[in-house]
């Protein structure tokens, strides 16, 4: 499912964005999210939906906030099709437990930038029995 | 992450979208995918990209021709946060032999009816180690 060739930039825009998530200097956390979203780009999670680079900045400074020392790592590589993307990642404490694990897909806009991400958290329900 | 107020009526759409894939008579196909996707539909998966009624019809139409008698069935609840949805289907061949897994991944819009559907098989690939 992955295309080999697009790999790398692609994955170095998700490890950029995964260091945003982990960039808590005020200055170089904006950076990071003006160099890897576009600038109508949307982030939905089951807690938010924001829009922006200055939304999502904002985003970004209060999970920080509520989650101090808190560490995204991705856990999977990112498996793409068309401008689409998705990889796996968890949210790790201080003592190293993991908070949540989640899976983001993604669209890519045609400069590369990241233009809409949805986030899940942990997997879907079983179906019922 | 599920808001059982609405999982009800969402379920119900999906599962009309997955009996869409599993109805070979043209016109009962054509009502089902009417039914269940907004007229800009698009559907996005590692081996197509089509939007709009006819588009997305005439996807199934080929799937359906490649692959007599297989079936979608989905294996997970539908997660939702927002507009945003998420399940798990496999895809099976007349034997019972499963081809391929995969997750969907979708936005509805505002009347609840299906906008897109990025679809990803498998499950990422494990970091390199």
């Amino acid at each position: 499912m992955t295309d080999t060739s697009t790999t790398t930039e692609l994955e170095t825009t998700i490890d950029t964005y995964v260091s945003s998530w982990n960039e808590t200097d005020p200055t170089g956390r904006a950076a990071l999210v003006a160099a890897v979203w576009s600038a109508e780009g949307r982030h939905l999670d089951p807690l938010g939906d924001v829009t922006g680079h200055d939304g999502i900045d904002a985003h970004l400074a209060g999970v920080q906030e509520h989650y101090p020392d808190h560490r995204v790592e991705r856990t999977s590589a990112v498996d793409t099709h068309h401008d689409r993307f998705r990889f796996t990642w968890r949210f790790v404490a201080p003592d190293g437990s993991v908070v949540v694990t989640a899976t983001d897909v993604g669209e890519l806009d045609p400069a590369g930038r990241i233009h809409r991400v949805d986030c899940f958290f942990g997997d879907p329900a079983p179906l019922p029995e």
